[in-house]
């Protein structure tokens, strides 16, 4: 039997990605969409291009109503603002729901840092210990018993699935991590500002959010539990004329150093090994080989994350590189990853 | 009275631009432009939106002939791929022309380092020794009384000027480098290649060339002419959908660590004081103050490069971030610099 | 049982379409791709975004085989340049497969027509007597029995399911109309040519092959069989910076003036009631009601069709645009519907 | 002696552009700049592009103050909202100030259609009556003597300039009149509305605005004096991902159908010597020959509009078709040009 999911704050970018997810998964009935904005009309309205749903035209968005939800739904995505979620994700634990928060509320382990990066106190410290980090390829045996689920930013989900299994495995310094990434506008989110505007990002390539982006602090504390000490890294965002995408560029310093060719080829087996062992029964992660590079194009839409990666022997250095659809495995399709693991349903139902 | 120039090999995107700029140039004749391909045709049939200018309409691609050239121009611009332009910098420097070479031939001093990135002995070695790097900022004594410009590629542009005063006044650490290059398409040249395509390179971003990309060798020359000392850096460039424009974001070790906030301010002070000495009258350099990043949309069309840095105390690095046009500061816009320079035209003549 | 089908020619774009659609369709196998310059590659070498299908790493490219063609598959896929899909649909048919040939050179009836827009003779005019044009909105009941379907061309598509209706309801005059269509680059092929190169498409806008444009041909044929009549269009191509979509907006008269808003309103009923007999029962084709408008980015993806229309009171004419992705129901996704209806598949199959 | 200059509302895309051309003039002084939200910035702040210009580090945008206005420039550019304008142009005409008004207030002869289409009485009617409308091409002499200039929208000059001499010369016949125009986002203007945001403008190519577009009244009343009757078009605006430039491509009925090619190359000849007639000095059109069709990345970042036709014997119609760059020969260009006409500067100062 299907089960009841609803989306709360479903006119967003992720919002409207989890609803065309949502409409195709085998194991799910889409039961309640809402929106301050959009209610009253139906999905078709909002979003004609899945008016060949015939579901699309009887569905209507509502002003969001967590008792009527609740009753509406078994599972809840949350895809609202930051700060917004914890309203929500509170109540409906509460009276039952598994909730899927894609937002930051319940991302971070420490409330100190939740505190440095979001400027006051964590809203709901209670639930933030009971919540799962989202990532399925690191935290699969978590999710199947969350009651909420905290589901990675983005950026997060491009940075942390090349580094932790090299991290995990000791092959390199903790203290050399510089993470360079390249995102699409529509992270961003649908947002009516000047600085997202076709003209101002067309034909434009910027940096931003330098040197202190907020998805560090979820960054970093995962790299933390996997090093099993606190780890800084540099991040640099930027913004780049393309609709979807992430392209990360990591650089890191192998825990020890390799001069001769046969320790580079050794070095390489390592690291070949640790990959393979980590996700080379994945079905959202795609490790390169040969001479493949990731390219945002080829994962757009799809749920999977690329990964390559290059030893330099002319600096010492590791270069490893990935590249997601930041609205997919970065941010819908990998709360529906989730959801199938937390459900039982196959984990790629929906999704292939 | 205006000096006669010609361009040599004039059909590709960096001839394309040099022909705009010498068109519009108050003290130069333009009187020779030429490219198997497009010989027979004139200027304003080649390239439509030159058309306005009344000499687009007589002036006529010619096949290349180097006695006749040396005879139409005294200032001869090669736009040719790398390896050709040799063929011609040898007779015409002979024949007493100013050679201003766009290509790779004649920018690297070691002939050893030429061997290892284009696996072939360089052609004309008592040439190399002669041709001044023609980046203005760096080199403009010696660009004065240069017979051959060898003019910088885009990615070391971008690279070298942000870096090269920190080099030299030892803020920071030579072996520490990254830098992280995002290209415009034209940077690749108008070649008929699948990979260039508009429908390959529309919504996808991706490395290339890593990692070890052959403008490595001009950049790691120069910063170890900087350093007093060999350097070896990692650059990693990556294309992304735009016609123009480069955004290099460079990850540094400041020499010395700084551990409190008045070391940091401290450090920051020298940096403000090193470019500000380097660059505060250079009228291409554009150091920006405040909260501003570089956008390459500020720069694009312009012989600007816009350059901005931060430190950041959480991890003890210094980011510097470039941008600008690939095709401008980054080649055709550069050279002509160099070519006022050498003709004791005002440096800013047909570049505002 | 599933059918085994093979796509000759699936390394343009229309082929790279077909190998998604076929790899996801749950009623065939495929058993072969063929294609010169990719043989001996896997299909997820060819496309590393298909990788994640188990299939594409087993499934290699090979060279065009017909004997052997004949005996891997019972449906076959032509994505071939127009004039070469001939040479393999004569042969593939009498052996007892079904074709689906996407080229041009089975879409005409008229072996005159053919030779004024080819400047050549057709080369097996028995064959395109028993041809019948894939679109399946109006030749449903003949597909289901053909040997060999012409799939429509991309633009013919956008332009005669608007149309056909109308004229088949004399609800306008056949000698007004005026189609005016833009198209995304990939209609262009996958060719290693300077005009479609990123630089070159990027922040253009041009018109192409005006006054005649070789789609006229088949596009004429069908709306002269429609009106019972000779008729000659005016169609005008446009290139735009988009992957993917086409946009027509056609100019009609109406075949009875309207002046009065009584008359507006009863020629507006007439016009709602033709369309909604016609595709009411469509599964792709979408009437745009109220105030909506057609966009390429609400049909990207799939195989649906866009339609709405507005009657202007102040020039007396009937305006209708449409909206499809080329790559699908201007080619692929139209192929795969003809093969659906034409082995009494679900006509939706593989296409939702 | 420059003269000084003021612009009015400087903070959107046009008032950008004329910020730019102005500072580039060589015979005005930009005296002032206003824009309510960025009052107290300088030019250098609001456009770091135009950093580069000593004066942008100097000139402040301050709140618009008419009777400061009135004593710091002897020209003002109104770059306004629709109705704001005309709030400005009253008292500053009085003032004694030259207004070159780039909104819709003054471009209307007729206050009926200006009512029809803007449902409001105009509110300054009796300016109405002395304001010129400026297209220099086809009010050059009245131009001069001009107190205040309405300059043309986008969309006007794209189809007034190639229609307006066929009509003269009554070459066409005026009911006949098709126009369909493909505009860049920046015809939108700089605001923070979502429907212009990146994603939803990249990969979209959309009509809106149909049938009944505001542009028609002006487009209607300009070709109703050319052609001595009253004219009503068709005309579709379409939106698609470029942030500049405008093609429109028209359809027209010659006046006398031409059936033999005798006929078609007579009417040829009118039709090239109508153009050279009415153009052939023009310094910024262009009129393409041969086989060139318009292409918008030929005209940006200049005034100049390219013109090219064709006959099509199949239908007997005239297809004409133009390309220009929406914010300059469409706005801030062509306002500059009329300034350069009323002030007696050479008519293409800062323009080439």
């Amino acid at each position: 039997m299907k089960k009841n999911v609803a989306i709360i704050g479903a006119s967003g970018y992720s919002g409207e990605e989890l609803v065309r997810l949502l409409l195709n998964h085998p194991h799910v009935e889409l039961t309640a969409v809402t929106s301050r904005q959009s209610a009253g009309q139906t999905v078709a309205q909002v979003f004609p291009k899945f008016a060949s749903y015939q579901k699309s035209k009887t569905l209507r968005f509502t002003e969001p109503n967590i008792n009527l939800l609740a009753k509406q739904a078994e599972i809840a995505f949350l895809a609202l603002p930051h700060g917004v979620a914890a309203e929500f994700a509170v109540p409906l634990v509460q009276a039952g729901c598994i909730v899927i928060d894609l937002s930051a509320d319940f991302r971070l382990k420490s409330v100190e840092t939740y505190k440095e990066f979001y400027r006051h106190d964590h809203p709901a410290p209670a639930l933030l210990k009971k919540s799962v980090y989202g990532l399925p390829e690191v935290y699969r045996k978590e999710i199947k018993g969350a009651s909420l689920v905290a589901s990675p930013g983005c950026y997060p989900t491009s940075v942390l699935l090349p580094i932790i299994p090299l991290l995990r495995a000791k092959l390199i310094n903790p203290h050399s991590i510089i993470a360079d990434s390249l995102s699409g506008v529509s992270g961003a989110g649908r947002k009516a500002e000047l600085d997202y505007l076709f003209v101002e990002c067309n034909e434009s390539v910027r940096p931003y959010g330098v040197p202190k982006h907020r998805h560090l602090s979820e960054i970093e504390e995962q790299l933390s539990f996997a090093a099993g000490a606190k780890v800084a890294i540099q991040f640099t965002p930027h913004l780049i004329p393309v609709n979807r995408g992430i392209l990360t560029t990591i650089y890191l310093a192998p825990d020890k150093h390799f001069n001769t060719p046969g320790e580079a080829a050794s070095l390489g087996k390592k690291i070949t090994a640790c990959y393979k062992s980590a996700y080379g029964d994945e079905p959202f992660v795609r490790l390169l080989d040969d001479d493949a590079l990731p390219d945002t194009k080829n994962v757009v839409g799809t749920n999977v994350i690329e990964i390559a990666w290059r030893l330099d022997p002319r600096t010492g250095r590791l270069i490893v590189m990935s590249a997601e659809d930041n609205l997919v495995k970065g941010a819908s399709g990998q709360a529906v990853q989730s959801m199938n693991i937390r459900c039982g349903f196959p984990e790629t139902a929906g999704l292939d």
